[in-house]
């Protein structure tokens, strides 16, 4: 019999995580009196030298509400009202933003196919012919997901290709960096090395899946994508008024090295789930395990039955393949509870 | 000579104030392991109950990032592609949202003339000639704010009048409650009896001006336009993942009347503003005072010499009106310094 | 009493009139064989060919379906997401396109009072502080309408005015020139004078109103905004595949001075009628006759016996102001005709 | 050695022919005094009952520019703001438009690839778990291209399947109809069979590539898409003035089974072509031949040797497959003379 409710850790996402006590104490002190609003005050002026010197002096940073908010500004600094974006199909752009790219920017989107959720060279110069024929929408960005909704991560290297790549023709490389952090955690390496250093022109930076309260980030690496932000950024809806307490939580992230303490500790708890269940019959791994993303092919009757007590998502009900991501609080015990579990619902299936 | 810097309170904006003590513990209290994402959680569920307490069993009720985001998701949902809204032409819709609504949601904003920021009947009259004229935007929504941006507000028959113009005409009334509950306090009525009660089809409340750290909502008393709701806040960048530090914000305003006690202090402090100016050489007011604002008409001197040491925004820079606002936490003393420097100045712009 | 019906002559817009017999030719004349679609044939050269001939060497053109449609695809070459448009009130973008600009750009208009359908600088100059600040949209087209929507015409110098103001501030200037040739007809110039000359960035030309079918231009003066005229084109629906017969009007009219005879002898008609109800009783005009529209301000009683028998429209409900519209096919018996009718619609109110 | 020029005919689009002499015609006959602008004319009054003859009494008709346009207004009436489209990854609508639809109705476009241009159910089936999820834009159109893009057509009883489905779903189905006629011609049937008794909601119907000189239009044959239809085609930029030179021309084809008999011709010179390069070494079809255009692989150099006389496009660069269009002034001279050059320049390939 399965561990009885109340559910013991959500594996569904990294943002059914609480706040992580740095970040909820950087908020409480910064409830000190009267600040200016709009990003004028001294909490934000920290935060852009913290970003500043995580990603390099020509680094311009303007929190955002949430994701989808940061990629929209983001990808309308790069598009002209005729451009296309380039990107995975399985793109958070493309498939969980419920079009805001196209309903606010009014751009095309072109969804390519992918193996693991990374895209190619090959699979995007497929689509250059398009270029300087009036009747096509103009390929102008290339959009990638670090790590990918897959929870696999680009190398370095292959980041380098891609900015190279487009560059060469006039394109802008743009990343969804929701999970950077989780990214250069399981790399070993800085986040400016897959950013900055790769040749990435602007990205989202999450903060809230690694442990905010609710703060991500609009990155501008190539300044001459900066000009507009400031009138996008309010357009799209994103500017924050007491903006202090947005950008607290961002530099407490940035402090101390938090970002990557939080995110390989989750990345860690996935790699756990994942050797946990592995070798377990009838369970294979979709996509290698890169990051705090497991993404498990499971038995039918396994699945329906860990949903009973589990939170997860299905990312292929006609495969049966689930999803599991850990957070920064997901515990030891949380793992080995739930691989304990998942082994005696595989064990009852094999016996049913 | 002046009261020498750091600046004693800020006069621009309620929302230079930080975070009402109570505010800030319901979000700390909120950080309690995992919660379901998107508003799955029980906060966003008491939040709910909250406001149907407060305005009544049909009201829905989405948390929203800010204001800009509740109003152009609002209108959203009662807009059709080829619609027009009509709004004072001092309306936030149209003068301080960078044309959020024209971008997002392609829509055509009427803006008429007032005295005081007060849309009349007769105003909007003289648009629904368009009504059925293809060549023309079709009027469709009656936006007002309350208080408006003059610091005025509408009394719950004039709210009323509005709101039985409209729907005799198949028109909707949104209102722009950034500040509602400044108005209900200083009208010493509840906030259902300006919008449940008066006919107001859909409104956006404001938390953040209030005293909340960053929380609006879109506030659905029509049930007809409920339908896609979840769908525009999504698309309009507006849907917190960690949803429940939003909805504490906004229970704890409306727990015990917070809200009220909030606005009513901030409004008694800018009639105390106004009172200690009144009758002061050169110094008028340019609308009265009904909400926590001022719009004193200072001569040029005075406002150049004020500022100097303390925040505050001009209004009308050619007719020298300034703005003054007052929040939850300014207190007698702020008061009463500042009318002092503001005596000092005018006496010193005389003897010169 | 009134001549009976059949109408004898619309004059409710000068779109009721047919095409010119020379336009007809040309269109008959380019049906000869295969020709390139889009632009990529002989008669579409031509026509640019003449365009640059009448407008200067750097002029640029591209042909349109109608004038929201050249209105619409060139205003966008001007604008940032973030941007503005200051129009009159009364300009066609802003009040007979139904909001096309708002829903394809996704821009704001600032519609701005005017006596006579003129804007000028004293009124822009108002609109000027927004620029930079955040909150507002960005002013960066000025819009004028050549002649104005009353009739109304800008002197070259005044045009010139406008330009260098909006030069001078980093704006553009953009012309609805949907009956330039009545204005350059009128004041007895080249339409050189009126846009090129004058400093002038981009316009639409009218041809169907002059007597073509269906033929407008965008025509650009500034070369900077050039580059993406062929995509907004195409993205703005206004490709004609089969262009040569659009381009074939075009040039017909800029042929042998048709355009100019076309539209000198509608202001005639214009002159001719104005001047034919001068001194009635109760009868007056409400903004001078400078082209081919008289706005007449008439006994409510006489415009309803007159709409029994002659198509016009009301320009003004409350005030009682029609709005009669010659064209090239108007004729002095049409006039005079008309004359004689409104002269006893005038006596029979009076005797009554 | 081939044909020298000047080109015999052009086989790149039925767009580069010109106008049918009963068409010009018609637009010439049209040519008699004043009309009512914007469609109160006689003229559309006939083209009126003209569609409602062929398609039913149901069918409410719009006279529009070009194919985009038709395109763009009909999906409009579908589609809510936070809605997508369901179409193949060829039709014209995600390709050839230049983002149009993305540009001004905001919408997602979900391309699906195919074999032939024609979509299934299967294919449709697999992206219809977005219902309901409040990240995903929602399905709501399906759209098919009769004839595809591919020059294929779909069986009166492939569109029925595709609108059970539909509307079992809650779906719409569209038909981009730019050969519509081609497509009944080919099958024998009515356009009635293929449209308004398989269970199409909307379509664009055209008549520029039929033989018009520039006359498409959207036409509603459910009527509950009717309501905004006047108002979005005047948005869209759609609205002719003076219409009844459209509406005229329009009319001329849907007389005496003119569609029928240009449709007809054009598709028996496509074949006519087809046939005569059957069987040639080296040379094979793409996809089958069911309308007036033809998919031939060549070898490149055949491809290089034909371009230098004959005006053509390339359809699949990586794979050598050319596209032939024939129209309705195709004559049997001019396909026999282009396969006996195409003959010559394959034995040429091979000799060589």
């Amino acid at each position: 019999m399965l561990t009885p409710p109340p559910f013991p850790k959500s594996f569904a996402s990294d943002n059914h995580a609480g706040v992580h006590p740095a970040v909820l104490a950087a908020i409480v002190e910064a409830n000190t009196g009267d600040a200016p609003a709009y990003g004028g005050d001294a909490w934000t002026h920290t935060m852009e030298n913290a970003f500043r010197a995580e990603f390099g002096a020509q680094a311009t940073v303007y929190p955002m509400f949430n994701g989808t908010g940061a990629n929209v500004v983001g990808l309308g600094l790069a598009l002209r009202a005729y451009d296309a974006v380039l990107c995975p199909a399985t793109a958070h752009i493309n498939g969980s933003e419920c079009g805001a790219a196209e309903r606010v920017l009014g751009t095309k989107l072109i969804p390519l196919p992918t193996d693991d959720g990374k895209l190619t060279v090959g699979e995007i110069q497929g689509q250059l012919s398009a270029l300087g024929n009036v009747q096509h929408s103009q390929p102008r960005v290339i959009s990638i997901s670090q790590v990918t909704e897959c929870g696999t991560c680009y190398t370095a290297d292959e980041i380098s290709e891609l900015a190279e790549f487009a560059h060469a023709r006039g394109l802008f490389l743009h990343m969804d960096g929701a999970r950077l952090a989780n990214a250069a955690a399981e790399l070993g390496c800085s986040m400016r090395a897959l950013t900055t250093d790769a040749g990435v022109d602007l990205f989202s930076f999450g903060g809230t899946k690694n442990g905010a309260m609710g703060a991500e980030a609009l990155v501008i690496l190539n300044p001459e994508l900066d000009a507009p932000a400031l009138f996008l950024r309010k357009q799209g809806m994103q500017l924050a008024s007491k903006m202090r307490y947005v950008s607290a939580q961002l530099t407490a992230l940035l402090t101390g090295g938090l970002w990557r303490e939080n995110a390989a500790h989750a990345n860690a708890m996935a790699h756990r789930l994942a050797d946990g269940v592995a070798g377990l019959p009838g369970v294979s791994l979709r996509y290698p395990v890169q990051s705090n993303a497991v993404f498990p092919v499971l038995p039918e009757k396994v699945i329906a039955e860990l949903q009973q007590r589990y939170l997860f998502h299905i990312w292929d009900a006609d495969e049966n393949v689930a999803r599991w991501v850990t957070s920064f609080d997901t515990t030891v015990e949380h793992v080995d509870t739930f691989v304990s579990d998942i082994r005696l619902a595989v064990c009852g299936a094999i016996d049913a």
